[in-house]
């Protein structure tokens, strides 16, 4: 039972796997989410507690951003984007979430592993972080971590990632961003 | 084991209780939440629940209004109001959190039953919905149910009755309602 | 812009449209319940917020009630309830969980309002409550209030009479329940 | 606009924070953890998230964990230990809530940065992971990320670091986790 061993294959987990994702496709993210008008977010289990960080921070950022089933969802429209977070591909709802965003023409944006999946027919990005997921492809890199543990920690730390780029882009005063943080907890 | 005397049991606790709030108070409730720029609102467990769903109506009638924890939570200012569903007016997080918004400069309701509780210190004003408590006050209505059952059913009711007062108020038409409803789900 | 009119109009509906649930039924749903190892819920939106009163109020009758996606859910299993909340039964998230919940063997049960939904072939029982839907069928109960709020209403208020008949068919002590309540909050 | 040096940065800052932990009080907190009837979190914002995460994987090694909220939140006793997330210690809610948990008996863990908060008067254990908060100490690690980022991101991989040493201490097979994680979504 070894903490530093453990620290030290997450560590350098996340380093490989966030250095494989391609980064026109990363600087494309970024425009889009700047240019929508709503930002949404869907995904399931601890993914979904991942996109729910970027989407608190987004908001920090000045962009609307939401959790599809927020109490304050507004509906989606054309100029909207919705961002989900799948390492396979073939979760459920997910894919229902998807299928109807594309019919009510907004973009969709996929974050995962699998390129091949159920999503990617409704998907005008994918962000691909290739590793390991249920489904065991063998393009995706092998982690020594339970479950889709190190899809997880990528979805937090490129959530963060993409904060900074949109705070270099855009020129925000870090200190002030305690202002639009909120103050009642 | 009688499914109709207990539902007529509930939907007379319910009217009962419902008949005894001040009508006074929830016109001044209305007048408030109109004119507030954020309304905010904290409950735990069921009461929690309710409020969200109070959280949740108001939005699809264009009022801006959040849970405190939300993923888009903003900051407290001295143009919003914060509401707070506690019974008994005795639990630890909304009596904190009330405080708080009192530093802030944002005016403080409080859907209650008990009128001398720690939150009355930070109270603008009181909707007394006189249900049993925790408390067991004697000047609360009994309750053959269990717990705070009926003051987490008055919560939803009520905010519903708020809901009709002031799509009625707004001429808010009924039929449009719904191009404002989340439609991802 | 009258309280009591509207305080009114939302207790009578209420009570006309439970006074219409078929009582056969509603004695099958609780003996399922009593039977169940773990019981499921999955609604979205109010709906949701009403199923999760429902079962936060059967944890605290010694009943393991989860909502899908709850932080500690566990694997869905052949001896386990899955209980969808939807009035039109055409919401998207809770066809698909039904539709695996049934592949996984589970019991289904549906608390709605349309009886020919996509719903209606994954369900092993029906609770109808025949209240106005986003379809506005011709056999629903026309209501006064916006949107689905009665339907709302009446799964909160239905889920409490389910758990005073748990409590009189399995003679628990109103006073002991707060004894399994959370008390960190 | 930097993707990478932005990736670079961030993985450098956790390993960094993640380094400094104290090894002997990570074993402590293992050994609680195992220890413990239930396991509670408490904590807001982005740490919140973190500590859902913590929480969802404990579920799945077989350790019941809760969040202080949840549907199905027990009761708290002598037994059992609640771990508060919180950077400098000084946010409200968890403090309210580490205070009520001493009362009643159960260990308090506090995984924050600030060694002389409010909170450490009722602690137990304290896990310190010494990077910025909103109070600017010196001697915390200062961080090029906006507001307390670094302090999430090292909640989360922390939270698999202790999962891996569970898995190891237990001898648990990878291969059979997925057998208890949730099977609807």
């Amino acid at each position: 039972m070894d903490y530093k061993k453990n620290k030290n294959i997450i560590i350098q987990e996340c380093n490989t796997a966030l250095e494989k994702v391609n980064i026109d496709d990363v600087n494309t993210l970024v425009q889009i989410i700047l240019e929508a008008k709503n930002v949404f977010f869907i995904g399931i289990g601890r993914v979904k507690l991942g996109l729910e960080a970027f989407a608190k921070r987004l908001n920090h950022l000045g962009i609307r951003a939401y959790m599809v089933g927020d109490i304050n969802e507004p509906a989606m429209r054309r100029d909207d984007v919705l961002i989900v977070g799948s390492g396979s591909g073939e979760s459920l709802i997910p894919i229902a979430i998807a299928k109807k965003a594309k019919q009510l023409g907004g973009k969709i944006i996929h974050l995962g592993s699998n390129q091949h999946s159920s999503i990617s027919k409704f998907t005008d990005l994918m962000i691909r972080i290739p590793v390991q997921t249920k489904l065991y492809l063998p393009d995706e890199i092998n982690s020594r971590q339970p479950m889709s543990s190190l899809f997880e920690q990528c979805i937090l730390l490129f959530a963060d990632i993409i904060a900074m780029m949109i705070i270099e882009k855009q020129n925000i005063d870090l200190k002030n961003l305690w202002s639009f943080h909120a103050n009642l907890e």
